[in-house]
């Protein structure tokens, strides 16, 4: 007798029809009649279920354990019977069903549907469901295929700071990190909080983006990438926001933008690919219940090349477009969602590289383009979800830089260290960021941001 | 003519006499004569460097190259010339040499010794010297072998909350996360500061373990892990603490402490054995220039099985040692590095697992033995380092549970959904965390935890 996962009987392994074997597992569904039982049992390794059959002339407890709560953990020891021609392959035939844990029968996830707003509230149970189970198991896989792609070409895995004295990028609000006691502040002589008592010895926050940190590692390592969490302290409430999300960021030197843009769609495919390939299951569930254009927009994902274009390009074809935009389209316009979508739903269909935008609405490190209006900034837009990607040839040129930080009213002291990348060497560089809650979104056909993060942070929600 | 790496100079790939090659990397070192030269090129792909070999008379710009400053970009063309019975095994002799980017003459790392407290001051730098460049390669290594250990054995990876409402284990001080206005703070009617208008609606915190959160889905995906930043706002100085760093964190449905002690000795030795294949060159390094038993430590770590003795056997070692402590020892101490260390270095010489401690010195999750005295608990302690990994099998009884919730004082509501785990369905698990940096030590012999960190945290530092 030997203990085996659900997982191993979908395999292609196969068991005897003498061979006993135990599972361990949790009861999803139970249902019984006088002479006969069956379990539906999860046992965590693979979405699907093993149908368990029980025979009350086999099993002394069989009147026990027609009444056992829905996710009560049992144990089950019985012979696998292969059934071709029926809707389940496979089912086990118990000779015990053993009570390890009974639930209580309030248990909140019966055998019916729930609104994704209730399931928040209950964001320890949910994973339980087929669902979220997709969902986390996917958000995993994409997670070890950016790892598994980015190693195997020369990416080193770097963890850059979570608390950070500097403002990175300016790039929106940050969360105050400290240990001073709120309700007893330090001040200093004008009446200010004296952060020079506060752990750190001066103020920090929660890191928006760890690219700069990260280049300096590209200029000894040449291509270096981190993964981990970022944030922002906005109090937005739209679907695609959220205040706590992992971002991936690549930075390559002796690379430029077209490089970037290579690297770029290659990641997306693998990761793509690796999904469609190792997520059947999973996928097959949330192409039946939550978008049924999702494999389908994976494939087309891995297969085709994507679109690209200059931003400049872009604003023609919005001028152009057959259809009304909330935000009217001109020129040095910040492309809001709708317009993102448009391009990529209605007119590519397809992934879309938009490059080139306008330097007034782009970060101070991107590289400044010869036409003096415009920079070497890319984003990736793609169906259903509009921004995915952003990223750009840095600055590398010394006295551009500076000259950047400086019309930014930017401290120099502060970017004293960033300079010094180019002081000691300018070097071809390039570099983007993938939010990667968003990258999930997109493999799994969710549609808002709190139901691909294990236990969301918005504002006014810190629970668990 | 084709762009290459120093990498692929160094692998299999033979290049003949009379292909062109172009490389780009920085200038190491650079010495001249009046008719021949030697750059010591290096371009991230590889702690090693190419010889560059110029001779005045193939070289317009000869004399202009001679005095290009260490840490110049340059982007050389030239051919392969191998020599395999010169100490390097290749040169490439220079058609031509171009200046990319002139270094100011400034540099720090000139070619001379620098202790490591003054590189971490210039830690945007330091990964240009080789002892950087073998930790951060190596560092990026053991963490991608980790992931690919955990999800060739069935592990989702799970990004748990790092912006927390609860105090997880009660483990230590933690860092208080807000966005309220220090010097304009809302105050409630009892004059306290009133969290109910910061950015949750509550007081929140750093996270200093993702392991309840962890839990919850382990009940669900069966095995799952995270891997992520977690924080402690200690006023610790010592080389082994740092105030942010990165955990391990596996949790197991249906296994007990023997199977997590299982798992915790083959991701060890995966991880180590991962290291001694992929980063020979590194390691090479630091065994002449850091640690000369590193090398001959982790073969011993990946060959031999680790050692096995419960805390209450291992307290009779220590009491038994030939040499005396600075803190005595008696059955119940929380056990010291010192000890920690006797026990792996001077009795066992390999990595020790220690099981069964007091309750009194451990978690409340931990699981009860039947003597009342200890819980399933185990530590790995390892040569250098002391604890690397520690771990239980989890509390799964629910009344149990439930009696050590209020033993502890802890809140009912708090830990409501915690105890939910086992309300709905009481399952025997496990898990461990192993503190990444602490891994990262053990396999490149470093003796500070801030060198091994690409910008570390610690009181009074958060530069960068």
């Amino acid at each position: 007798m030997s203990d085996i996962l659900v997982k191993d009987l979908f395999s292609d392994q196969h068991y005897a029809e003498d061979q006993a074997i135990t599972l361990h597992g949790w009861v999803k569904t139970i249902r019984s009649s006088k002479k006969i039982g069956f379990i539906e049992l999860n046992d965590g390794s693979t979405i699907r279920n093993a149908q368990i059959v029980m025979k009350a002339s086999d099993l002394d407890n069989y009147a026990e354990i027609a009444k056992f709560p829905i996710s009560s953990t049992i144990a089950v020891t019985g012979k696998v019977v292969y059934t071709p021609d029926a809707k389940q392959p496979l089912e086990v035939h118990a000779d015990a069903v053993v009570l390890e844990g009974a639930s209580d029968s309030d248990y909140p996830l019966q055998k019916k549907a729930h609104t994704y707003e209730y399931l928040r509230t209950i964001a320890h149970l949910r994973p339980r469901t087929n669902t979220f189970y997709a969902v986390f198991r996917i958000r995993s896989l994409a997670a070890f295929a950016t790892h598994q792609y980015l190693q195997a070409h020369g990416f080193n895995y770097l963890n850059t700071p979570i608390i950070t004295g500097s403002d990175a990028e300016g790039a929106g609000e940050m969360f105050r990190v400290t240990t001073l006691d709120m309700n007893n502040l330090p001040h200093t002589e004008d009446g200010k909080v004296d952060n020079s008592q506060d752990f750190f010895r001066k103020e920090t926050n929660l890191t928006v983006s760890g690219q700069l940190e990260a280049e300096a590692f590209a200029l000894a390592l040449r291509k270096v990438y981190t993964f981990g969490p970022t944030f922002r302290a906005e109090n937005s409430h739209t679907a695609r926001h959220a205040s706590e999300f992992w971002m991936i960021e690549p930075e390559m030197a002796f690379e430029d933008l077209d490089d970037d843009i290579v690297t770029i769609e290659a990641l997306i495919k693998a990761v793509v690919t690796y999904v469609l390939d190792n997520a059947k299951d999973e996928l097959a569930f949330l192409n039946d219940n939550v978008d049924d254009h999702l494999i389908e927009r994976l494939e087309k994902t891995r297969d085709e090349k994507f679109a690209r274009l200059t931003y400049t390009e872009a604003i023609k074809e919005l001028e152009n477009a057959d259809q009304d935009f909330e935000v009217p389209v001109y020129w040095g316009l910040d492309l809001e969602a709708e317009h993102e979508r448009y391009l990529c739903e209605h007119i590519y269909n397809k992934p879309v590289f938009l490059t080139d935008y306008p330097k007034e609405i782009k970060a101070f490190y991107m590289r400044a383009n010869d036409d003096g209006k415009t920079v070497a900034a890319v984003d990736l837009l793609v169906p259903e979800i509009g921004e995915l990607v952003g990223g750009s040839q840095r600055e590398e040129r010394r006295d551009v830089l500076a000259e950047k930080i400086k019309d930014n009213h930017m401290s120099e002291e502060e970017y004293g260290w960033y300079q010094d990348l180019r002081k000691y060497g300018e070097t071809v560089h390039s570099g983007f960021g993938i939010g990667f809650e968003r990258l999930v979104m997109y493999v799994t056909g969710m549609k808002n941001i709190r139901d691909v993060i294990p236990y969301p942070r918005t504002p006014g929600n810190a629970d668990f």
